[in-house]
């Protein structure tokens, strides 16, 4: 959580906190600034001050929204580190940060950079910084151990929101189901009121409508993909395939906030009408994975645990799996689970063994997400819920929606 | 045009181009891959090869659809990287990419680093790389000179994206247009069915929506702000203010293809009913500058002719300009144009006087927006079109729409 930031950055020794770019779809910007609309921005965080935000003139009040220390980048006009000697943009770049940091007492001990911008223009103005500020250590954060260590416990608040998200997910998936049971089926295929085949693109479109309706975004998109491409866990579906009776639909929807905010992270395995022996089979020994796992769910724990947990069940259901061989295409190929927030895949993960700070605590958020993958077989099965850890070290599930795999059609 | 880059690598001394992040909203990787749905990759480009991509072994499918030459991430196991002496991730992710690049036959020379993703792991990577590599430099590129100078002109074919972009753009601005006058007016306010005024909250839902239906995104939002906040150009607008007749309304929209792809920009300025007269004068003289501009504009030139022709134009009719004082929040206190792209603000700009690669050439694509800001006399006035370059060396308007300030209300 937020109160945990000063804790971990005195534990690591980092002094200072810098997260650059926009506003929004920035995860770590977005976890100060809430994510008003400010398209440039640099946050500076020092313990026990008020963030400071850099940001341009024209978009003073959406910054002011912030109730940050807000300066202008219009107070250091780029011009004026400019000189006839020295008129490389670039490096004029560099001795602006460097005052802006001298102004800020910025000046000695280690910053901590964050952000989600184009890399090359940051990675050079960094490198110059580094030449021109000696007695400070410009250090990036590649074991997660400041910000997406904070983030990765969520606060009261945080739960609320991606309960929300959840709630918004579950109805979009509800009116999907009720958008196929609608149609008539002709030679096993869902038909429009035009005749012609409902497709996964009618599917898709309708799906992103209903998104944008509840005021949210999908900017990973959404999988639904049917027979073999559900069984590539992370082929999105083929828009122009036809949906037929009998095979199995992965259909995996993680939307987030508008302007990149917490996200919800579901998915359902459906088959129309009626499911192929092995199809059945197959989903009801993902289901039984999902129930043993979620029932042996502690605090306290590397949920790795349960990755390997999920192997060794579906082993001794005869599949094979990514831990006897990394480079499975069938069987059991994926991790079982990572947590949920500003970014859909965050902290903790089911595969980070090693990492002793990866561990289920009171405010994590954790997808469970067996599956079993047979695309030679032609279908994918994949059963998904998002779960937190309540106050009292109980694990809950956000929302409820059933895990039918068979979806009854009219008449059928 | 990307038959350039190779030019441009020779010319600058670049040996390799490193994109890394999403293959989605990660402008110089679409450039590329066209925007499969791959979530974390490589690409790599080495003058006289096909592209390379690194690649998660569940997303292979969506890789190939790029036609390159595919590697899985999973071919390199991290495991195997890690000794009990070095038992740092951040230390074997850097020995990973040190044996692919090894493999790629990336080993010495220039490599320029490219992609939107979180700074800080990358950096991490790149600064041990570079350590482990001593034979590559390992370089960004703040001034622009190979990708995004690639990508300042367009091929005929991006060209007829971005112009499809222009026509659903303002096909969703003439269903806005339609959707006030639809309103009856009660005390100068627009009201809806159930009695309630209509807010900028509940135009900018229907916006969202109609986007949505058109099959493209608005990552970065779009501004429909009245009276004050279309004053303070950057302000997207208050969701609960009502809309009134006779206030200006600054709606400017700049939606995407999904998953990232090609922008528009466009923006008009409505009064619902009428304008009054110090609204009516400054939108004339908006008017008049744009016409003024485009009437002059030529190939060849760096755009910045244009923002200091602006200028002269507004100060000759009394109006403060940002050339005279960076500082000021009224009068005309922004740059005239961008380029637009897979990019919504892209090369060439009006404010890069000094930069001689920053010209309008054939296939460039570029804003004309001039406006005129009193947040304190509640109001701001904006026009802009997008224009590009034809082979033939004249500009063209991507897509005609009325620029009409005052939009007549039913019985009004």
């Amino acid at each position: 959580m937020k109160q945990d930031l000063d804790a971990l950055m005195r534990k690591h020794d980092i002094n200072y906190l810098w997260i650059s770019g926009p506003a929004q779809h920035n995860p770590n910007m977005v976890y100060f600034t809430g994510g008003c609309h400010v398209t440039n921005a640099d946050l500076f965080y020092i313990p026990g001050q008020t963030p400071i935000l850099l940001h341009g003139m024209m978009e003073r009040e959406e910054a002011a929204k912030t109730g940050y220390r807000l300066i202008s980048y219009s107070n250091y006009p780029i011009q004026q580190f400019l000189t006839p000697a020295n008129n490389d943009m670039a490096e004029a770049s560099a001795l602006r940060y460097k005052q802006i940091l001298k102004d800020l007492g910025i000046n000695t001990g280690k910053v901590m950079l964050y952000g989600v911008r184009e890399f090359g223009p940051f990675f050079s103005l960094i490198t110059r910084l580094q030449q021109l500020l000696p007695e400070l250590a410009f250090v990036g954060d590649p074991l997660d151990l400041i910000m997406v260590e904070a983030r990765a416990t969520k606060s009261s608040e945080e739960i609320e929101r991606i309960r929300q998200m959840g709630i918004i997910t579950t109805s979009v998936v509800q009116k999907t189901r009720d958008l196929l049971t609608s149609h008539q089926v002709v030679d096993e295929k869902l038909i429009k009121s035009d005749g012609q085949p409902l497709t996964i693109g009618d599917v898709k479109a309708r799906i992103n409508l209903w998104l944008a309706e509840a005021g949210v975004e999908n900017p990973e998109g959404t999988i639904f993909a049917i027979g073999r491409d559900g069984g590539i866990p992370h082929s999105s579906g083929t828009p122009s395939d036809p949906i037929k009776l009998g095979q199995a639909i992965v259909y995996d929807i993680f939307p987030c906030e508008a302007g990149g905010g917490y996200f919800y992270d579901f998915t359902r395995t459906w088959c129309l009408g009626y499911a192929p022996d092995e199809v059945l089979k197959a989903y009801e020994q993902v289901k039984q994975v999902y129930d043993t796992v979620v029932s042996e769910l502690e605090v306290g724990v590397n949920p790795a645990r349960y990755q390997a947990r999920t192997c060794e069940l579906y082993e001794a259901m005869g599949h094979e799996t990514i831990r006897q061989n990394p480079k499975i295409e069938q069987g059991y190929i994926h991790n079982l689970g990572h947590g949920v927030g500003l970014d859909v895949h965050e902290k903790p993960f089911t595969g980070l063994e090693n990492d002793p700070t990866n561990l289920l605590k009171v405010g994590s958020v954790m997808t469970i997400e067996p599956g079993l993958y047979y695309p030679e077989k032609g279908f994918g099965i994949r059963l998904e819920d998002t779960w937190y850890v309540k106050p009292d070290r109980t694990f809950a599930k956000f929302v409820d929606f059933p895990m039918d795999l068979v979806i009854p059609m009219k008449g059928g």
